[in-house]
């Protein structure tokens, strides 16, 4: 029997935003392994395991899964959004350099989902239309001198920006320090978009300005978005929508 | 009648990468409008009328694509990839605020799909697996000093790189000018990858190092991704993964 280890992207959240292929590789799957949240949304079944892990235990989580690969396993490793933006795909890769060099030869493949960023950008317009980055604003894994530079050096490129992990309970004062860092290098009436849950029943988005922004307005479900100077907001019968234009002058 | 506009990624090509929600909203149109490759790849059915047009008449596209949904006609804008990445959908936002106050009422939204990028990524492993940048290296709608300011920057802030359009016929420059100017900004031995046609029967993907890359190795249909100082390569049996790792020091 042999085994093989797909590392899959669910989207942010709704069904209707899963791809065929990613259908097809859970349906085949004997074994999902994940962080609790997204494992469950894989229904059970017979022939399923579903191997839940806590949040942060990406290495042990990667590991495990190459082990049960490499015993002949059809292994999914699920994550949120796209498995290669700030999730597992990353992680796996670690685990099978750090690794047994025996699973270097095993069948892996990555396969993409809708990531937030993209759901996000979608719900509000086009505020990704035009040149960007994505910086994770979590400094856990990196000092945050390196998040700082990043952030003064993406605004001095006028990127719109999409941020991945803005605040969580552990670590409340980054994204206070982030607003800070873009009201000095940025106008005040910059556009910056909060979306919360976008595609799930808990989904709320906000749009405002860098003078108004607040950082109670992010928490780690949240995908923010900052304009460049030249996105634009189109106001509407009910939602605004928040773009960026193709041309640069 | 209401008439209403839907702004559909259809990924980079495969069926398999197309989400149940575009599936959908395809199924119920009356128009589909787009450049002519994208509008063939729906079938024609009974109820369909299928609007194709040339490259670069974007405005165009959207403004009729706004007429027919004010109309009461159910009209879906498709673009290869994501809507919102360097695609129809700033666009078709460009044309409403343009255009006739009436169609600013309009049922609007905006359906993500995977992007290029995320589909280039993925085929490699995860060189995006950290904070990126994502670029379009064309200048028909920015000054060339522009780009060559953003991706100065970009190596400055060690973002991995991801770049649209790089290379067409009518400007062939640019992209060996993007070559010098990252081998002047980053080490030699920088990770490129060139991914061409992801998921189609024209895909092919090449890893090399920027020491090694030449300017025709891409094309209108590649993606190019440029690591950061930390992106890996992994050698193994048949194609090499590509990563960034999670963590930065």
């Amino acid at each position: 029997m042999t085994g093989s280890l797909v590392i899959a992207g669910l989207g942010p959240g709704s069904a209707e935003l899963i791809t065929p292929e990613v259908s097809e590789a859970l349906a085949e799957a004997t074994d999902i392994v994940g962080y609790k949240p997204y494992v469950e949304r894989i229904p059970p079944r017979d022939g399923l395991v579903r191997h839940s892990t806590d949040n942060r235990q990406e290495i042990e989580r990667a590991s495990h899964a190459l082990e049960m690969a490499a015993a002949g396993r059809k292994v999914v490793v699920v994550s949120s959004g796209d498995p290669g933006i700030f999730a597992m795909a990353a992680a796996v890769f670690e685990a099978l350099e750090a690794g047994d060099p025996a699973s270097q030869t095993l069948d892996i493949r990555v396969l993409p989902g809708i990531s937030a960023m993209l759901a996000a950008s979608a719900r509000v317009g086009a505020p990704l239309g035009h040149d960007f980055c994505c910086i994770n604003l979590s400094d856990n894994l990196k000092p945050w001198p390196l998040i700082e530079k990043r952030l003064r050096l993406a605004a001095e490129a006028d990127f719109a920006m999409a941020f991945y992990n803005p605040r969580s309970k552990a670590r409340p004062e980054g994204f206070a320090r982030t607003l800070d860092i873009l009201r000095d290098a940025c106008d005040q009436d910059r556009v910056i978009v909060f979306a919360r849950a976008v595609s799930t029943a808990d989904e709320s988005v906000r749009v405002t300005t860098l003078a108004d922004a607040t950082p109670d307005m992010a928490d780690m479900r949240t995908l923010v978005i900052v304009g460049s100077s030249l996105t634009r907001v189109i106001e509407r019968h009910g939602a605004p929508l928040v773009y960026t234009p193709r041309s640069a002058p």
